[in-house]
């Protein structure tokens, strides 16, 4: 499928979702066009009635991709697979396909929801505790899984979504100070991602709306 | 692919997340046998070392399927899909299956992991108002989301893996006493879904561990 125009990526540099999409875009060589929506200034960009119009859920990321505009990153990203299918980001066998969602779910379901910004407000002032709480549970779950599953990367040899999730997932997790040498199995895949281009590339540390004092 | 065995489902009557997949083995007529886990009793026979093994996460559903055992309900119901293709669960539209998966996702990492046994233990005497809290939030996304989509389902006239998420959100939504009449296209939707006979056979009413004074 041939885009007519260049994807609009709706995100924000730190959001650990909108870097999922954007390693998504990277490893597949679409190049795509970003508009930054501070999360934290003016109390939050996503909270207005224009970026409601493209969200409901008043969250980063969405994509406007071939006419459509989408949100939720994992459905975002399947969307990307299934109409630009190389190089494939989810295995061919089922099984392989399974783990990898597995995976994805762990940290999508399992742990992003409970240690994001909307959540972390509501918490208060016990929101380090918190987030660590929930990243450790879904940590010691998914060392075992990965354990079973990963070859040089999460699943096997080969990039998967399960990669994509996992890279912001530890980002987060060094936010807020978790303690990683509990975790080998997800360290050492995160050590191999980090130095691959598209997840360097897509890194929030190299976004337009990177701060200047986080630049690398 | 024809399966040896039954499948099994470690579930729990009450679980949203173990009647996506029940919904799931229904329409697509598979017959499974259930190893009903309670969540409460025995302080949680989720937490034993016994089902640690079976999912490191401690929840249910868990899946044994063709030799291996899955966790994860949209993983499983995925995996299901791929293997076991009709009726589809997912439309053949790439547009019009990322619709699908926006509704699941906003449900199943939006709504659900904010409102579960887990994380409302941790709240505490104020889990009331935290469940109220974000099935609203979750909700206000969905309602003019499904606005744009729906048919006689969540999207166009065909039964998706939207409508086996939202018929259990739904179920949790009342259990916390969510005033639906804010939402007057979910709960039409609900309405029409909880008719059909692949919902109805799957409900928490009558399910093999269904205590005697829940059950329908």
């Amino acid at each position: 499928m041939a885009a007519q125009t260049k994807p609009v990526l709706y995100g924000y540099y730190r959001s650990s979702c909108s870097w999922r999409v954007r390693i998504a875009f990277a490893l597949k060589g679409i190049e795509y066009e970003q508009k930054p929506i501070n999360l934290i200034k003016d109390g939050g960009q996503q909270l207005t009635d224009q970026f409601k119009a493209i969200n409901p859920m008043q969250q980063v990321p969405a994509v406007s991709i071939d006419g459509i505009t989408l949100s939720q990153s994992l459905a975002i990203i399947q969307y990307i697979e299934e109409t630009r299918p190389e190089p494939r980001l989810l295995p061919a066998d089922p099984m392989q396909r399974a783990h990898v969602r597995i995976i994805c779910d762990i940290i999508a379901s399992g742990i992003q929801p409970l240690q994001n910004l909307y959540v972390l407000q509501k918490i208060g002032e016990d929101k380090v505790q918190w987030a660590q709480h929930f990243i450790n549970r879904g940590f010691q779950a998914l060392e075992p899984v990965l354990k079973e599953t990963a070859g040089k990367y999460c699943v096997g040899d080969e990039i998967s979504m399960a990669d994509i999730c996992l890279v912001p997932q530890v980002y987060n997790a060094d936010r807020f100070k978790v303690d990683m040498t509990q975790y080998p199995t997800i360290r050492r895949l995160n050590q191999t991602l980090v130095e691959i281009e598209a997840f360097k590339a897509s890194h929030p540390s190299r976004q337009p709306d990177t701060p200047d004092d986080l630049r690398l």
